[in-house]
């Protein structure tokens, strides 16, 4: 196979360059434990308080706010299980179409006695922040919302859901791995008090991510040990990653947004190529209050696994809007949520944008998708 | 500074040269994510499945009993918490001279209605098992004991423990961090069914570890979120740090014999000279029962920071004994436990020898010791 096409940046992406360079000098030279006092381990020490700085920079918070965590989906943990088990009991407000890391934090919480609310989404996957406000209970120690949804790229109205959570003084969480570096927006402007994301969506190392946590908002940590992060992560700083993270969020606060209208046009002309050679294909996810790069279509009767394997034959990689669990082929709950017929949710098929995203490779990708989608419907058994 | 002498490897080790060199391509073209099904993917799944099957080989076990977490604390936290949660209630059992991972995740266990006993250890801190046969109660539900403590060195009785545990159908877990790849064990014979070992104390990269757990060990998961490692911990692997890790064991596989002689000489090779030079010193840690490369001498009277430090201005970096708590010097529990008097455990200093480490490095810190210890001393106070 000649030609690779890689539109699958909202599941991970490539390390850029640059990164890695900063990156190497961390494992063999500088390479000492961050908690140690001699030379070595100042020079590990000095290389996380630079990236902890960067990050900090970008979100125009104080640099103290800033924790390392091992992945979006430990930073999500610490948010919901942190902020539950430092109040003992009560209830929180999330959604239903959040990433598993929170939906199945809250499940978890659920089983230890606390309460959730799951709000629904409309059929763009927005969350009403009227339905979140119907949902706050005397009891509720804590809102989690997602800014967007990497299935259907909708961006969540988080301002709005900021501005209730303040007003009634209730720590409000979101789950940014998604808009991260991708979508300009201020914590602080929007009522945030805690914030995950991660490195490896932003051309950053896999391993590593962060949490931000507004000074005061009450949390325990999740994972216990030694007195790092100022107690509020133990253990050891994966140094070289974190050093990557902080290059990575520099480098994408150059970018941002040029490359993000980049993307929109690029996310627009795999729309238009595609809705004009096949039949029966519909965009899901917000028509424009939607991640730049992301691109959710639903081919009607045809199952998004086979068209995801018929583009990997071309060297396309891009990702089905549904899960496979243990053998059954299920609908993605996130289109589910938004009310999606079956037939169009089982035929749902992601592309998600990149830096290494040409106008090539989109025409490239509508070319190939077109004969793939029409044998897969031609092969389909009369009736079905 | 031209000379530079790391001996402070218990703390951290460089990363091995071909261990860098096996990461690479994971950042840069192999990026995929290994939940993805295209081809990008499935380049990332095969890089974790290899490292996997290295490190069950080297462990003898099933490759799909193999875990990777994102360290050392993240594996302990996950055994005595995910033991406890699984159960609901019950009692543990764990030394005094556990790593704060264990110790912090026991005492908040106990904060959640779990019942924890600290068992002792004896002079060369070494743990019981008749003590620990007598903690046992009817509702005990875990055993935790490490192998080696990484400040002493002493090598526990783990087979002991894992037939008492075993006798007594009680989970046994072991944080091996300080064993893994430096001293031969066998998981089966010892008795052990889960096992914390770490990736950066061998020369693989920080913020990835490993945690074994042999199949029908009920374990409630730390991290929920997607169907990763098996449901078992959730989040996006950190394929590169996996594949280093796994390349990191295969390399110690191979030199971990003879590694191990050469630490054991160089390590009595630094007793005997700093015994011989210097007045008031004494060997903390089991005299033989210990790890290959770990040496801690207590030199009475003088407070260990100052040590450290004075050996870090000659480009040695060695460890205190104790920890800096808020501005107050402490002296370590670790050797409180063993018994030794303040006067001796304040002036602890601990040096860890690695493959870098030469007869003429060991020489050159046993020259530069003995006038730091004779200033310092000099310089104190009369009746001090």
């Amino acid at each position: 196979m000649s030609r690779r096409v890689y539109l699958d940046h909202n599941a991970s992406t490539p390390v850029h360059p640059d990164v890695v360079a900063e990156m190497l000098p961390y494992f063999g030279e500088r390479f000492g434990n961050p908690s140690s006092v001699h030379g070595f381990g100042r020079e590990a020490r000095a290389g996380v308080d630079l990236a902890r700085e960067r990050i900090a920079t970008f979100l125009q918070v104080p640099a103290d706010e800033v924790v390392f965590t091992s992945g979006g989906t430990e930073s999500d943990n610490m948010a919901l299980k942190g902020l539950a088990f430092a109040r003992g009991k009560g209830h929180l407000i999330t959604s239903k179409i959040e990433h598993h890391a929170v939906l199945r934090a809250a499940e978890w919480l659920e089983t230890q006695g606390f309460g959730v609310t799951y709000v629904g989404v409309d059929e763009y996957g927005m969350v009403d922040p009227d339905e979140v406000k119907r949902a706050l209970r005397p009891d509720t120690i804590g809102i989690s919302i997602m800014h967007a949804n990497s299935e259907a790229g909708t961006i969540q109205p988080v301002a709005a859901i900021g501005a209730l959570a303040k007003e009634r003084g209730i720590p409000f969480h979101v789950d940014a791995v998604q808009t991260f570096g991708k979508v300009a927006f201020d914590v602080s402007a929007c009522g945030i008090d805690m914030l995950s994301f991660s490195g490896h969506k932003i051309y950053g190392p896999k391993g590593v991510a962060g949490f931000w946590v507004r000074k005061g908002t009450r949390l325990q940590s999740l994972q216990h040990g030694g007195d790092h992060e100022r107690r509020r992560r133990a253990g050891t700083e994966n140094v070289a990653g974190i050093v990557g993270f902080g290059k990575a969020v520099e480098l994408r606060s150059r970018e941002l947004k040029a490359e993000g209208e980049r993307l929109t046009a690029l996310r627009d002309r795999l729309w238009e190529g595609v809705r004009a050679r096949v039949p029966d294909v519909r965009l899901n996810g917000h028509p424009t209050e939607r991640l730049p790069g992301t691109a959710n279509f639903s081919y009607r009767g045809v199952e998004s696994e086979s068209i995801v394997l018929g583009l990997d034959l071309k060297g396309i990689g891009v990702s089905a809007g549904s899960a496979c669990t243990a053998g059954s082929v299920e609908p993605s709950y996130v289109l589910v949520a938004m009310g999606l017929p079956i037939d169009w949710a089982m035929g749902a098929v992601r592309s998600s944008l990149g830096r290494s995203t040409t106008a090539e490779d989109i025409d490239y990708v509508i070319e190939s998708v077109e004969p793939i989608v029409r044998k897969l419907r031609a092969a389909m058994p009369v009736g079905a």
